[in-house]
């Protein structure tokens, strides 16, 4: 069967289990988020399945939910996305490895660096996801009293990249004739000052690191929200999206694509990739019931929690068999409070059942056999609601082994995915060009 | 024979080969700095002679050098140190690995994480080389102006220092009981909200990873002004130094554990390691012979940008061939200027000797035969001139296997070395004592 579209498939890693259950699950390795030595397993897993890519999403703080909630999730310890991905880079040959990293609460400078050393470190594996940090205890741990807001957070990321990406053609891709004979390590005419001067940023450049195997890593954007779309429509490569229906996907699918061809550029060359929690079972029946059963283990202290989160504002001192009261529009992030509010109006829930749906996962859920969550993929893509699944596995290691062994054979024998990798960068595999140095045409 | 005091080894790895000319000399491989399977593989060679660590220095921006010596280094596309250490730790297995991170552009909560993922992922073998960044380009780098002067930047590394060592003692070590039963994956009452607020920072807490392996990853420490030998002895685990002569080294270490007596720290708690340069030869004479053949690859423009940038003053508009001038007191680190400063009265060299010395490596050299060099080192170890070295290496790989192979052995053989590993941790190899959690004692 030959398909012009195929599914790009990520993993979500970070936590590994986004179910707030799934670490007490019956099996699962409770410590599976803080093990090197598990996730260097899962990462070599995934690779055999020929996934694009590790996904380490990111916190500058411990989640803000009240203590009750926070002491039973097993996210409180974690690695740092970057300091993980470039230990996995080296036990790893060909999966893409994607790290968080703020606007908002670093420097262009550093993170230019380390994702043009992590490329270089991996063979051209790198990817940077984009986030202007919503979590507002972050502003916190980094000297201020409190968050920039969203919009401004948005502009600030704007001026961030071009800094970036600037600092990444600091050298032309041939600046190191490295001469033995002459002496000269490198053409002083092959290097830019960037000397970028913004309302937010200024920084003089050059990198210190030669520009990344991948020409620039591959550029990765969240955010939903109306300047988070059109951040991604102007910059991102990959959107990992959180749409939980097919017809919300399908309006922000063609609603980013529509932009990029708005601004000329080509819709292709960014992969849409929902996220999508995916639950296994020889039957439907059993998959259902294996979800019941981490819904089950999720206490009714971190679902409240949870929903805060989400919400942005703490509605525990509500009847928590009332409806929602309205929510009133904070600085935290708006895609996740639009999605709680539309559930509570759309399927008439309580806040006692939003905080259960919110503990164990409100959003897009592939629940079934093999077979049936490929048919779900499958419609997905051919309806133009993705490119692909960022993937969020229901309990470690044996969610994962179920979608590793089960899910993906049933997707590559229906021509959905890949048998191979298409090459050795994580570009190659997502179909993406490699970018013009905007210094050295 | 049984001795009661050994060497320790770190290998100093940023650049991996600190003479300017290293990288063109015979049989060398011209990219070994920025080659990730050639430092693989070094490390690999260094861990199984037992080294105790590989140490990266770092820099925040390329050399501030002129541009006809720049050109000429092999330094000017190098991996930012914690990726790459972080890649080292999943493919080595005892070896420390310390990494520099500076107290005047990155922040304590980013500091802290990345030590921390850092030593939970390889076992507990990190190690931080705290700096206050002595390059003046690189404040054009993170948004400054110009640089912070000398104090201020020491005054703002102590309370760093604090606050990321306040951050390492977040959780108790036993904070995360993971109780599948109840459902509680850490004791509330086992974390610590920092909530620092000081002249220079405020940093809330808590940190969003458990305790370090080590409890404190290894404090390390460089500076030898007044300010940096009053931090070490305060705070340092290690220091690396880089006094020239014995007398000067004797005067050096007796001062530093002279501080930490006064300040009530056990003397045995901070090992001195001075910067060695090593070349390794069939005689001396082969040796010495293997130096100026190093030496005479370094062209009289890297030897002036090396001499301006130790001095922090330009000199290239003075006669070559006269005398240096006197040299104004500039906020660069005053350790290379001083040392400069003496070689040019004490042995009444020209502006030209001295930037062919400052090119080449203008400190502490070992050159020799495996047994002289040993008796150097072992002359320097028993005059409490020092604990160990931080060796250098002449050219890459042969200069690492000289060392490796021939000068190990013989330090071994003396009883000057170990034969295996003390232990999986740094802390163990090094003999320090795991610090006590200041919050849970």
């Amino acid at each position: 069967m030959s398909r012009t579209r195929r599914l790009r498939l990520g993993a979500f890693m970070r936590p590994v289990a986004i179910h707030t259950g799934a670490w007490r699950f019956p099996g699962a390795d409770p410590n599976a988020n803080f093990s090197f030595a598990r996730l260097k397993g899962f990462a070599r897993r995934l690779e055999a399945a020929k996934f694009d890519a590790f996904f380490m999403a990111d916190h500058l703080a411990v989640l803000n939910m009240p203590m009750d909630a926070l002491k039973r999730s097993h996210t409180v310890t974690s690695f740092e996305p970057f300091t993980l991905l470039s230990a996995l880079a080296a036990v790893t040959e060909r999966i893409g490895l994607v790290a968080t990293a703020s606007t908002t609460f670093d420097a262009p400078f550093h993170v230019a660096r380390r994702f043009a050393s992590l490329d270089h470190i991996s063979g051209g594996r790198a990817g940077w996801n984009i986030v202007t940090t919503a979590n507002p205890d972050a502003a916190l741990n980094f000297g201020q009293d409190g968050q920039m807001d969203h919009a401004a957070r948005y502009v600030r990321a704007r001026e961030f990249f071009d800094v970036v990406t600037g600092l990444w053609d600091s050298f032309a891709d041939d600046a190191f004739p490295r001469d033995v004979d002459s002496g000269i390590f490198f053409d002083p005419a092959k290097m830019h000052v960037l000397d970028h001067r913004g309302p937010s940023l200024q920084v003089r450049g050059p990198l210190n690191i030669a520009r990344p195997v991948q020409g620039w890593p591959v550029v990765v954007q969240a955010g939903s929200s109306e300047p988070g779309r059109q951040l991604a429509a102007e910059t991102a490569e990959v959107v990992f999206s959180a749409e939980g229906s097919l017809d919300a996907a399908k309006r922000f699918y063609a609603d980013v694509k529509g932009r990029m061809r708005a601004l000329g550029r080509d819709p292709e060359h960014c992969k849409i990739l929902p996220a999508a929690f995916v639950v296994v079972g020889d039957t439907v029946e059993e998959a259902r019931a294996k979800r019941a059963r981490l819904d089950a283990l999720v206490h009714y202290d971190s679902g409240i929690g949870s929903l805060n989160g989400m919400l942005g504002t703490d509605v525990s001192g509500y009847d928590p068999d009332g409806p929602l009261p309205d929510i009133p529009d904070t600085e935290a992030s708006k895609s996740g409070r639009a999605r709680m509010v539309a559930m509570a109006r759309d399927e008439g829930l309580t806040i006692r059942q939003l905080a259960a749906r919110a503990g164990s996962y409100a959003g897009l859920a592939f629940v079934g056999t093999p077979a049936t969550v490929a048919d779900g993929m499958e419609e997905w893509l051919d309806a133009e609601g993705c490119d692909g699944f960022n993937v969020m596995f229901s309990d470690l290691p044996q969610g994962l082994d179920d979608v590793v062994d089960r899910v993906v054979p049933e997707l590559q024998r229906r021509g959905l995915f890949r048998l191979d990798y298409e090459g050795p960068t994580l570009r190659d595999n997502l179909g993406l060009p490699r970018p013009a140095n905007r210094f050295f045409p």
